[in-house]
């Protein structure tokens, strides 16, 4: 006889995918981390992710009728009503029916949403956040998307597009953006922006340790890597992005007025991006939201979306979905 | 035998007061507009909205005891709970316990709302954004505030604040705004921001019709004739206006993704503003948002915040409200 009512959790990532096992008593029984290996499309990514959970219902002692629900993190835009990811450009995704694939593995309900919305539920409910009723999620990574959680639960907006802050202009006049507009908190303080403000430098000659590297290469990474070594140019790119970021998180707090705001992604891991957004937040932000909005990193790690997954399936009606 | 149950509604502005009688099929029975008279002070501006709300009694044949509650929209910030106005320099007014002092007028049950909110909470239930069940209104005057109507009711933020869009940055090394920060949308698109903008073009010695006025005094109203009347400095500036219109409006959009957004205030008044700020958003915003979120004006006119400050006693429990 089979005792167990298991909630299967996947965040499926552009490298990475994470998969688990959490129980009724939200304990996490095990997790397993495979490559994604992407390059055979979606059908091989859902058949490892599937393979990767049975290996965890195995690992458990438990059989595939333990599990109850599978809740999913994707990196969208994606329909999570319909369960199809519309866009993913890291996983080379256009319009995969991600739920209808996964459904052929595993006869339960699935469900799919973004990984910064995951993020976002997993950090309210479990991390940096936890028992806000009002957080806004912001991750700075290659792009800058972010989740927002009003009321304890997801809000979505009202054509799923809510809580687009990298999309947000901050300087009207700045520099093109991915999506076609000027001056968005991306094109401004993003890894790619890091990268790109770093490669004109480079091309303009500037003396810098940054020299070395190919420029069509060049990663944000590698610019942080070059400012903590004491490179002069490389501090100064990644001094002005962290202005930007708490420009950007000052907007995000005058929409919202959230009890906190949690920031992943690359600029959480403690390169002084932080502690330079946190300042210029607490000289722009308009008060008293400057003293009472909390800027803090993420606290689960490599895990928020993870978890987030895997409390999708709590989550009932969502506040402002319509 | 008295079968009147009435809602009193209040809307006190810097120059004016407007009280209302709601019935409880939400019919209003009465309305009258006086001058608020703010000269006095707090106490001689409630004695007047009382002595207003008691003539409609009369003029609706109910006595006092029909009265089952009041709601009040008073220009903030204001703390709705403790019923105390903390800053309205419309009127004057720092730390008015305005709740207290109704109360000695009127005993029942008495709530006070920010005027962008309660606007907000009519256009939503009555108005522009009808059956909305996630609007922002935008009231462009001369500062930039904001209500959000979240699943169908206001949205105020943990710590009552949300919605503060006109402090968020839009050009980074932009003009300083009363906040203390650059470049704001209040800064760049208010009436304040087209009348520095006027008044520093006539310093200048440009060329206007708007050289006849004492740039002390000028308004924005008075670029706005300026412009109608074919002026090329004018029209400039109402354009530049309308343009970081559209730029922030395409910043709510972003964070909230509503239905629509109503835009109120003297924007929304049929001058151009409304038009050129549509444009930029449909160039701004990004896709889906440019296409799916609607920008419209304001349809109750005077009354949006009259409606709202009656339709706050049903709002009950606030979403997001910690």
């Amino acid at each position: 006889m089979n005792t167990f009512r298991l909630i299967g959790a996947l965040d499926i990532g552009g490298t990475k995918i994470l998969a688990g096992l959490i129980d009724q008593q939200g304990r996490l029984l095990a997790r397993r981390r495979v490559e994604t290996g992407a390059t055979g499309g979606a059908e091989e990514v859902v058949a490892r992710a599937s393979a990767t959970l049975n290996e965890l219902l195995c690992e458990v002692g438990a059989d595939r009728a333990a599990l109850q629900v599978i809740g999913c993190s994707v990196p969208g835009p994606l329909d999570s009503e319909r369960g199809v990811v519309i866009f993913s450009p890291n996983l080379g995704w256009r319009n995969v029916p991600f739920v209808e694939l996964l459904s052929r593995q595993f006869d339960v309900p699935i469900i799919i949403e973004d990984d910064a919305r995951c993020a976002a539920l997993g950090e309210a409910r479990m991390g940096a956040a936890r028992g806000a009723q009002c957080a806004v999620y912001v991750t700075i990574s290659t792009g800058i998307g972010s989740g927002v959680v009003i009321g304890g639960r997801l809000y979505r907006g009202a054509h799923g597009c809510a809580g687009e802050v990298g999309h947000m202009t901050l300087d009207s006049k700045g520099p093109m953006c991915s999506c076609g507009n000027r001056g968005c908190f991306e094109a401004l303080a993003s890894g790619s922006a890091i990268a790109a403000r770093a490669r004109e430098a480079i091309m303009r000659g500037n003396e810098t340790l940054l020299a070395r590297y190919d420029p069509a290469q060049l990663t944000a990474n590698e610019v942080m890597q070059a400012a903590a070594a004491g490179d002069a140019l490389a501090k100064q790119i990644i001094e002005t992005a962290g202005e930007y970021i708490g420009i950007g998180l000052a907007a995000v707090a005058c929409a919202f007025d959230p009890e906190v705001i949690v920031v992943g992604g690359g600029a959480a891991s403690g390169n002084g991006l932080l502690a330079r957004a946190r300042e210029t937040f607490a000289a722009r932000a308009i008060p008293p939201l400057d003293a009472l909005v909390s800027i803090v990193p993420a606290a689960l790690g490599g895990e928020s979306a993870l978890w987030g997954a895997a409390l999708l399936v709590s989550q009932g009606q969502e506040v402002g979905s319509v």
